[in-house]
């Protein structure tokens, strides 16, 4: 696959001291790379949004907790504990995504066998596993795309809600991943974004990678997915995924399962794709994924900037939901595509 | 019923030659009411929704008939044509709500029996019909308010969609109104109000007189509907209506068919508000009625002021669509609670 964006949306930069993002919240209007280089720099990138979408910020958190302690001149236990320390700082940094504890977990691995005899061979142990994870996030949506093509034709159109594209993972992207490959072998697929609310990922993300890709892209309201299936204008849905549960339930973006409960309604195909690493076969169901609540001031202050909502308002700001396996026609990774009974086991 | 925000949506003012309507685009800011003298002004108003709602649009279309045609002097022939051309002009401001042609047809049926002799008889004949639209519609809404509330238990949990409240009739509210009334008798009912994208009349104007009217409201993002339902925290739907076919078929503000399917998906009572008059036994089915597409500026642009996706942004703007009848609880109007199958005729 093309790398038709001219960039990573998570990479390391040549000095090997600073993890380089796009920030996302800018998007569309600014294209501003951050180097972030400190814990806390990391932390408040995932927080705020800055990096998103579950493998992105999973790439991000290892190379981020790489790069904060690459820097520490100390004792090899010592430095094991303070790494250790700042894995479950950043891990702190969002609930609902599998990715992130994961990449940590497998960082802080690395030094948990304790087979290292030199701080400078940690540390470059530390630097590889994070170039791993990267290189396998890379591989595994290039995989999910290949598998993910199969399921369209010349001219499918394909609905999404949120953005699991070029710009949720270090390249090329899970739910659009067959997208652009569609669009890179002239298969001409036709996409409706919803712009999923309040952040609007659909409208600043993935309008702008498929309008910089050249697909034809629409974009609507999230309310709007029920008139494009009731008249015929959607032939199936492709969503990404923030932790797929061992049941088949599936976390993602606040809004997918009503768009999953609509698709069914009509007789559309919904496809959740995401790496093999965001199905946690440690959580039995969906009703044991923790929902992050995020600030309702993004409900109440349009981007943070303008209020439409009188002083005082309540909110209720969940950022994602659980989709029930009844409602997935099929779950597409990197190791193929599985569907109802939905079973993980290897 | 209280009016409890101290004016109504639209009136006529004292000197009888200005519709005034409160700007409902400048909600929750700022609260500006204005005077239309023309027709040019009144069409303005209801296609840049300053008045907008079902019913408020029709009585608008009647006091802006009358005020803009007032001030005319001619042979009574001449004015009966000049006013029927006016009158076709304001009903091509927006084509879905019933109302608007209703008002209008009502309207100018005053002149079309040709049973005046003068034209001051009939400019004052106008006003009177204009008048009576007016108070019929507060008196609908009583009515409806009165009939919903019989659907409500102490502390009921509301889910509401658009805004079908004081702001969208004369006074009251059609889906609005039990909640009101609910607040007034004491009943502590709990709202959830969808902010309805694209121009976001949840969070703008249902949130606006929620707050005013002390209710405990709670505003969320449309793809929150499904996330409220799985959770149990909605006990009902309730929404307005912009036309309902002979079949129970229901236009009303986009992304209303969703949460009916929604709302059936997770065994919770979805019901339909408006006057007797919204039912259009004229329109066979759904699939009549015209949906109003409009510019898709609305939703790149937040509010008109702030772009949020990238230049050349292809869109899709429905304004409205239809609910079909098989997903709706009841339909309650003035005139009683009407259930499945749907059977309007008199």
């Amino acid at each position: 696959m093309d790398n038709f964006m001219g960039y990573d949306a998570v990479a390391i930069n040549a000095a090997g001291d600073a993890v380089v993002v796009l920030d996302q919240r800018l998007l569309p209007g600014r294209e501003v790379f951050l180097e972030l280089r400190t814990a806390e720099e990391v932390y408040e990138a995932i927080s705020h949004l800055k990096v998103r979408g579950a493998p992105a910020i999973g790439v991000a958190a290892a190379y981020g907790a790489y790069v904060a302690t690459r820097g520490l001149e100390c004792p090899l236990t010592e430095f094991v504990v303070r790494f250790k320390s700042v894995c479950s700082y950043l891990n702190s940094s969002r609930p609902t995504a599998v990715n992130l504890k994961a990449a940590l977990d497998r960082m802080y691995g690395v030094l948990a066998d304790g087979k290292f005899c030199t701080l400078p061979q940690a540390k470059e142990a530390l630097r590889k596993e994070a170039d791993a994870i990267k290189e396998e996030d890379v591989r595994m949506c290039e995989k999910i795309a290949r598998n993910g093509l199969s399921l369209l034709k010349h001219g499918s159109r394909i609905l999404t809600h949120c953005n699991a594209g070029h710009l949720a993972v270090s390249r090329f992207g899970t739910a659009l991943g067959p997208v652009h490959l569609a669009q890179e072998k002239g298969l001409a697929p036709k996409v409706y974004a919803d712009e999923t609310r309040p952040l609007l990922q659909g409208a600043r993300l993935t309008m702008y990678e498929l309008v910089k890709h050249g697909v034809d892209a629409t974009l609507v309201c999230d309310n709007m997915a029920s008139y494009l299936m009731a008249h015929g204008m959607v032939d199936l849905v492709m969503v990404g995924c923030d932790r797929v549960a061992a049941n088949g339930d599936v976390a993602n973006k606040i809004g997918t399962s009503g768009v999953a409960i609509l698709a069914r309604e009509y007789g559309i195909p919904f496809y959740v794709l995401g790496p093999s690493t965001t199905i946690d076969v440690n959580c039995a169901s969906g009703d044991d994924i923790v929902i992050e609540e995020r600030p309702g001031s993004e409900i109440t202050e349009l981007l943070f900037r303008e209020p439409v909502a009188p002083e005082g308002a309540k909110t209720f700001n969940p950022a994602f939901d659980v989709t029930k396996a009844k409602y997935i026609t099929a779950i597409v990774t990197d190791e193929g595509i599985f569907r109802p009974p939905f079973n993980f086991k290897k």
